[in-house]
């Protein structure tokens, strides 16, 4: 598999009260258009990845809606996947374009969630989870709770080393101008802050957040823009919804069964990436992924995590550096996107104060509810 | 193109309080699996069109969600473009058939709609429209109302007109048994029935609709159940959201767009169709589906229909053998999957008392929104 990333763009994450949900769409869109050096008439479809639209604003329709608003007259599909809508949508993409049928597309993350009340916002998330559980008043950081004290249960690890993954992504998101919280923590300041659902405190939990990204993906290779990065690999896997369903809590099933298929199909190992971007919604949930994705052996990842072997110009191997989930910000539909975008930038070469020095190979991944999907991409610059 | 549909499933439609929407999924599954002769085992993705879940029931993710319910463990999607989310499904799972990553799929349309209050209902339909028609207090009755008016007063067709759509409808749907509205309406009774929207009246409209509906496509064309049947086209277009944002109301510039581009790739006139499943949310709906897809000339479908040119066992074309949505029902998700389950129980030849004689080619046609988004599916029966 080789799709071509011509052009990537984002706006800023964060609370963004002025700005409408068209208005993100249009300037994450033309700076990958400009980035590409394409005009819209070049783009044959248009994805859409977005969560909560629908149950927050009552507005369906994005594909339709987004395509009318950006002047394009091409088909356009909205993909839903709860927190995994953005990569989803890129999936969806590169199956169109594989299938032939679409040669270059635009593909859109976005969420709007901070002019909601957070009580509608927190219980609008649990659409994306099992009735039975939201019905019982459950919430994700509940979720991610039950995973967190199971996997510390079982390897003994503390709030200290899950707040270590805190300290590296807000570290990292310094050094990221699109990041929601351009500031550092301490573990101290992470374990001092509130507990949100216990062993999770407020630092260990990613925010709610404004934001669009977008990236043109495309059969074509040569561009008259910025040299391309190619996808190299694109995989999907699902898992029960509900914990209730699952038989181990400390691994998330889908992600192992994608990232299996995605070295599969790019033909590489863990050990050959270079930086990464994972769904790290809760710091448990990239201490899962970094084990879940192969990066480190199980029960060690929240050790080497402290240990800096995923901080910038410390470690081989770069998890986060755009700050993550956690601190670069979490717009749902827009951060499997985002993702894509940041590797890409990081594979370029163009990523400035947080650039991962020398990095060839690059992944994404990005999870819907609290596992139930999972989503790997794979991006080389070559 | 060439993708076999190897097996079909199809609910009652209609008001099903006593079923949840998992229930519906399941049936109309186990009914496609069964036709098709397969094993779960065998299905590589799960494709779900679905609109309202979130709107209405708090529910996101149900690709996800319905892969547990049906005990798959593949990757999942919800697709979603309004009243079109069904067909936009089958697009997506058919690009992902030809991309070469999914051999055999499962798409399922689903909407579970009256356990809703009426205005609730309404009020969440619009979530395909434009913001500022839906804030002025239109509903989807009034939308389509003005392009009755506009159609009417440029071509000097009646209400009277507009009925023969709903009669026709209503006496293919005394034929389907799982059709919402089994039983025949006459000329009088659609004209004395309520203005809804005017010159809409209640029997010009279709119905709010619980039920699920369920194909297996596959690039394998051998199979253990049916001879099956194959898609030959299958083509997606988009158009304003808005009403105002378009230059002509008397037509639906994006069926007319993805019409032409599915007769391309089918190689194929609209002389060839035998049977058609058009998007008849209301009866001019149909008069407008039928000239933009080529079946009749400007302004003229509104008498042909009145003349029984596309009425099963009269006309040389039959539009809406299952009742369409006006009489067979309109569960919004469903829709778009149940036209293509339709053209193909006719192009088998099994379509019992509402069999077309002969019929070899087929078109599926739905519309998302009040024509923002079309798709349109050709199939042959070899």
């Amino acid at each position: 598999m080789k799709i071509a990333v011509l052009g990537v763009g984002t706006t800023k994450f964060g609370e963004l009260w002025e700005f409408s949900p068209r208005a993100l769409v249009k300037e994450a869109v033309s700076q990958a258009l400009a980035d590409a050096k394409l005009d819209l008439a070049e783009i044959e479809a248009l994805y859409v990845g977005n969560m909560l639209s629908g149950i927050l604003g009552g507005q369906e329709n994005l594909g339709a809606l987004f395509a009318e608003e950006l002047g394009l007259r091409c088909p356009a599909f909205k993909i839903e996947g709860a927190c995994a809508s953005g990569g989803l949508a890129v999936h969806s993409a590169i199956l169109g374009i594989l299938a032939g049928i679409y040669k270059t597309v635009l593909v859109v993350g976005i969420e709007k969630m901070t002019d909601h009340k957070p009580e509608q916002v927190s219980a609008a998330l649990m659409g994306a989870g099992y009735e039975e559980e939201r019905m019982a008043g459950i919430t994700f950081p509940g979720l991610y709770a039950i995973l967190a004290r199971v996997y510390m249960e079982k390897y003994g690890i503390t709030q200290k080393d899950l707040a270590a993954v805190s300290v590296k992504n807000h570290y990292h998101a310094t050094l990221n101008p699109k990041a929601q919280f351009q500031f550092a923590v301490s573990a101290e300041q992470v374990l001092a802050s509130p507990i949100i659902a216990d062993p999770l405190r407020l630092l260990d939990c990613s925010p709610v957040s404004d934001g669009a990204a977008a990236i043109v993906l495309s059969s074509k290779f040569k561009t008259k823009g910025k040299t391309p990065v190619y996808i190299t690999a694109s995989a999907v896997a699902t898992d029960s919804l509900s914990l209730g369903g699952r038989k181990d809590l400390t691994s998330l099933l889908a992600t192992v069964r994608a990232a299996k298929k995605a070295y599969q199909i790019a033909g590489i190992s863990p050990k050959n990436i270079d930086v990464a971007e994972v769904h790290d919604c809760f710091s448990i949930a990239e201490i899962l992924a970094c084990e879940d994705l192969g990066f480190f052996s199980r029960g060690k990842a929240a050790k080497e995590i402290a240990a800096g072997k995923t901080t910038l110009n410390k470690g081989k191997l770069v998890v986060n550096p755009s700050g993550g989930l956690k601190a670069c910000g979490h717009p749902v539909g827009a951060t499997g996107v985002k993702q894509i975008g940041e590797i890409v930038i990081q594979l370029r070469g163009e990523a400035g104060a947080r650039q991962v020095k020398g990095a060839k190979v690059g992944l994404a991944h990005n999870v819907g509810g609290s596992g139930s999907v999972a989503v790997v991409h794979i991006l080389k610059n070559e």
